[in-house]
């Protein structure tokens, strides 16, 4: 399997001017949330990346990727019919080809300057198989997340087969059908936003998309049943995910970028100061 | 004087997104940077605003203002003839009233709750006078600023009459013609990014710029005439000011309007828990 494409999902109502939002990279350079996406996957050696978009955003995002904008092919979503629909928009993009898809609304940090997509990317192509990042999470947050079930894989400690896949499970479901053997107590393995599919996940969606009564479905209902068909691999990220969505995001994705790259010091110099100044005056 | 117009420029190269990057306010709430300008108007008395924008900026930045998109007038700067210029551009929209004037690429972090511009419009108006906010600036700063020359009015520490402005002094011209007896050594008033104007300022820009040779002329020389004209003073604001455009610009003011706000412990929390991440992993 050779992964060559890629597939961002950017159409959700809270997302339209979230990937135009300015960061400074962890190079020191900036850049737009779409854009550090883009190197993300470009990094990952994606030559080709289909945008999925509400109507009308397409030139405003094409404006914010500087030299990359050739490698773009956007793809309007023209209803809100949900998650698992946005990445169906992309069915004639990928053809018959495996893609790497990325949410538009998450950042990814690593701990070393491998990108996380890269790394997927590597064991897709060693496995020729689907692989999803996880991350182990607490209980507490499994109403946030899709999470999977399944078992490590022999001789590595950061790789499950996925038997089951459940979108935001009850702490009952995921106690009966996703406990994962060797993980912390009260852990489970939830999506970290970032997958590398096979073509047989938009031959799904399609199917069940089909039936008005799957209007709104997400990605896992699909992604339950690759596992059910396919060989489906798990991979542990140790990086950072942040959801630059919600409030404070977009604050604290900077700050963790600034704190692992280049400009650590300076940035961890104006903060301390921001925190003098109040209190000298509180 | 009664203040009830603004102008916002905001035509600037590096300024076109920048009105429309999302900060959290210091009351919490998510807001563009220009809607957050915009209340900082409407918190000091404005009732119209009249934004100088680069033609075709006008829908997205109507847009991201909310529910004050009626207070909004869009003036396009057809040619990228400086900020003096970009000034004049709202000419038909100040008349004959008085103005406050913002530039589009700054943020204010108060000390209380009182609003800079709020407190710039009620000197304007008790004084029935131009105004500038200023800061005392260290000498090294000046090439970044305008800044002023003349004497503290008696019986007010905070207001002083203008007699000088110059634009990027160099240190030798500071000395010779800004020095303001009563500040700490090495230290001048350099501009804060906020004024309240007489419409004198549009008839002295508009006869200046009809010289081709003064293509590009910043507002601080017609900022200068209007010191031998008319009573101008200076107020000193005590409040932080953040230059957004500039690198980690957005970072700085987001951490200080947080820190300035009602989120400021969760944000505290979170940027230590990010620095406790970072230096395990370390």
């Amino acid at each position: 399997m050779h992964v060559s494409k890629a597939v961002i999902t950017a159409a959700g109502r809270r997302q339209r001017t979230l990937p135009l939002q300015s960061l400074i990279d962890r190079d020191g350079t900036e850049k737009s949330v779409l854009r550090i996406l883009v190197e993300e996957a470009i990094d990952a050696g994606i030559d080709e990346i289909c945008v999925v978009v509400r109507p009308g955003d397409e030139n405003a995002y094409a404006a914010v990727v500087g030299e990359h904008a050739g490698r773009l092919h956007f793809v309007a979503q023209t209803e809100p019919l949900g998650y698992g629909h946005a990445v169906l928009c992309a069915q004639k993009f990928v053809g018959g080809d495996p893609f790497l898809h990325l949410v538009g609304d998450h950042l990814y940090v690593s701990r070393d300057n491998q990108g996380c997509a890269h790394r997927l990317v590597q064991i897709a192509e060693a496995h020729d198989c689907a692989v999803s990042a996880v991350q182990p999470t607490r209980e507490s947050l499994l109403p946030y997340y899709g999470a999977i079930g399944g078992r490590r894989l022999s001789g590595r400690d950061d790789l499950y087969q996925i038997d089951t896949v459940l979108e935001k499970p009850t702490p009952t479901e995921a106690e009966q059908r996703l406990l994962v053997p060797g993980l912390r107590a009260g852990h489970y393995l939830c999506f970290f936003g970032m997958h590398v599919l096979t073509p047989t996940v938009m031959e799904i969606l399609g199917r069940l998309l089909a039936d008005e009564n799957n209007r709104g479905l997400p990605l896992s209902t699909a992604l339950d049943e690759i596992a059910r068909r396919e060989q489906y691999l798990a991979l542990v990220q140790q990086a950072q995910r942040f959801d630059v969505g919600v409030k404070y995001g977009l604050l604290t994705a900077q700050v963790a970028l600034a704190l692992n790259g280049r400009d650590r010091d300076e940035v961890l110099t104006r903060m301390l100061e921001l925190l003098a100044v109040r209190e000298m005056k509180g």
